[in-house]
């Protein structure tokens, strides 16, 4: 039998993030990496793969970090557990001191009539397939994708792109609805600009079709055609392998940990996807899975295996994420408007819109509208949301940083914000700062009333 | 007499924020802004106006924030002050309630023989001077920048794209002396390649020339031609108003101010490269003169005029800055090793490269460099430098919040940072995390030894 003392199992991202900070941690431990995929995808580069990039293998998650770090690597599935010991799909057994369980999350496929047919897909994060949609995709003129949330959006950007019929079906009134709806808006707008249609409010009744599928029936009674039909309507924790290990789990919330990350039982973790997540301001469950939330924890329990070295003070998921549709990059970090309603925050706005250079004559320019969530009472920062130009990729996380720092509106406008004319807005006109000034006047008004 | 309740004198940046910042504190106020120069310039967009930006009007600081806002401009100049009065040069009197002195920093010109001959110009920050410096540069073949600080290489690098022959001369070892000498190298190499030279380590003992200028003279004999000089080292603050209105400064440092920029006099403030500033680690007085600070300032005094609203916690400069030559960005916060060094700090560096896309095959890839200065014993961040592609403009002001928010290596681990493989780093990648990790790999090698 084989023993390593740090098992890990899952090669995304959290996997990948755990094991790298275990080796930090832990230079003189010998640890293993074993995952069901050969060639794991990069998650959130998946969309890319059907237009910008050329090939699906474009897209793989590379082993050299892994290699570089003497992290060794099986590709098998693992099938079951006894005690200190896993076994793998050809019945070879490993022994382990400490095992993390990062095998991310499924695709949803939702219970309506017709899901068996052939060309209807899900994004699954798996090479082969992938291969196969891709070269499925080639062969298709009309493609109805089902959900507008980041994936969906994401995918129907490319494929309008590479000049496809494509449609977009959501249930709910806006695209993005993870963002507030003027943001969903602004992503409608684009994909119609690109050739591209969505459809919102209204869900998908039964797939058609005899054998392949051909259409799909909204809860209207109409029908549009299809000849390729893509599933994006989310993703749950995968739990399998809980079930097999006998560690606490819940259906649909993922396996059940501390806020180290330690599950049911103490020497067994579970990190990213497939570990339940709480919410950022209130301690409800999260439904959010982000990359963002499991590197944090991957980290964390690298460095925390043995003992807890490092002291967390546990956040909560913020839900700090970004996408790019067209031209226009769109984030978010914390709570949105929608949100703050429906978990009964009192909360108070401030917007503002700046051109991302100075004088905005210079090459690369384009607004950015930032829209920010503060608490009304404690003046806290909440929650922000901004689109625009590429620097959105970057703005978001000064956002984040701030929201976990529960920095106020006096601490934000007491920064010290470095501007460049050829990278940034004006510091008079810094996005950030103003959408907090604009707050700020609100409470002015109040105070003076 | 006319009479306005605030009065701010000075239309540069930190004038027009605290004019905002007061505008929003207290509307019902009557605001006057007073400037000396009709059309100002946005200062850190000078060195473009030589080639980006056709035209040097294409540079001007615009009036319409201070237009919407109903804030009075008058174009003259201050000359002399008698209690709650001041005295313009046609000898027109205004009354105020509160004063705000925002009269920025002067070009120095150095003690060396020839400075008055023809072609010899400062970067100030004048409309006409730029105009007829531009003309100048036009008609002439062979430049010389004297300064290899930011604004030195900024204009070497605009006319080194326009196919001048540009030479520049810093009298420190390296280019960009404001941050490490890897990023200062590189600022030479890229320069280089543009066509353009950059001799370091050498001073100018005498500017050569029968009336026009006709070339330098190094300190180590040695003489270079040229048919344009352009000085660039360094500016001061301008405190000729203060001297005029009888408030205490100190030659070279500034006016003093206290944490909430008052001046000796309780109803006059100081903002901006005017006023004396503190370093945010040592409180000695510093010599950095920064857009992002002078905001700071400015918004903090236009709401503090008549009581103090917004508290502060005085942090100091901490010298948040960006740049870009050729296409690469350049950007620090805080310490580098170099100040780490001269300010007996005991530090502990973490460095990390990353590519800003995921996976690298990306349009729009390119290599990120991050330098973290980490105090040794408590694992704050204390500096950050960064070099790479446009999005490390906003990366800096991540950092810079950290380091703000005192931030430790645990802190910054356990962020939740959003990527996207068309915006960002991969998660894995990510180089303020992974330099983050250097640090901490350096504290985990010393413990186990």
């Amino acid at each position: 039998m084989k023993h390593y003392e740090i098992v890990i199992v899952g090669g995304g991202p959290a996997g990948v993030a755990c094991a790298l900070s275990a080796k930090n941690t832990y230079p003189d431990k010998n640890i293993v990496l074993i995952r069901k995929e050969p060639t794991p995808m990069i998650p959130c580069g998946i969309p890319y793969v059907f237009s910008t990039l050329n090939e699906v293998s474009d897209n793989i998650l590379p082993d050299t970090p892994l290699i570089a770090n003497n992290i060794e690597v099986i590709n098998d599935e693992v099938v079951g557990r006894a005690n200190h010991t896993i076994v793998l799909s050809n019945s070879e057994e490993i022994a382990f001191e400490k095992l993390v369980v990062a095998t991310g999350s499924k695709a949803v496929m939702p219970n309506i009539e017709g899901t068996e047919k052939e060309n209807v897909f899900l994004v699954r994060k798996d090479k082969e397939y992938l291969n196969n949609l891709k070269t499925c995709i080639q062969k298709s003129k009309k493609i109805i994708i089902l959900g507008g949330g980041y994936i969906g959006v994401e995918v129907a950007d490319e494929l309008a792109k590479a000049k496809k019929d494509v449609t977009i079906v959501e249930m709910m009134d806006v695209l993005l609805p993870t963002m507030d709806a003027e943001f969903g808006s602004k992503v409608k707008e684009i994909i119609e600009k690109e050739g591209g249609k969505a459809i919102t409010g209204k869900s998908v009744k039964k797939i058609l079709g005899n054998g392949k599928v051909s259409g799909v029936e909204l809860n209207d009674g109409s029908k549009i055609s299809c000849d390729l039909l893509i599933v994006s309507c989310g993703y749950k924790p995968n739990i399998d392998l809980a079930e097999k290990f006998g560690i606490t789990f819940e259906e649909g919330k993922g396996i059940l940990v501390d806020a180290y990350l330690r599950t049911s039982e103490k020497n067994i973790f579970a990190i990213g996807d497939c570990a339940a997540k709480y919410d950022f301001f209130t301690g409800e469950y999260s439904n959010i899975m982000l990359a963002s939330t499991a590197m944090a924890e991957g980290r964390l329990v690298g460095s925390n295996l043995y003992s807890i070295k490092v002291v967390r003070q546990y956040p909560g998921v913020l839900g700090s994420f970004s996408t790019k549709i067209g031209a226009t990059a769109f984030a978010v970090s914390g709570i949105t408007e929608k949100r703050a309603k429906a978990r009964s925050l009192d909360y108070t706005v401030g917007i503002a819109k700046a051109v991302d250079r100075h004088p905005g004559k210079l090459p690369g320019a384009s607004e950015v509208t930032v829209k920010l969530i503060f608490s009304t009472y404690s003046h806290t920062l909440m929650g922000a949301q901004i689109m625009g130009g590429d620097s959105v990729g970057e703005m978001i996380n000064i956002m984040s940083v701030m929201i976990l720092n529960k920095m106020t509106d006096i601490d934000i406008t007491n920064l010290q914000i470095g501007t460049h004319p050829l990278l940034t807005a004006s510091p008079i006109a810094y996005p950030i700062i103003n959408a907090t000034v604009d707050a700020i006047k609100k409470w002015y008004k109040y105070q003076l009333a």
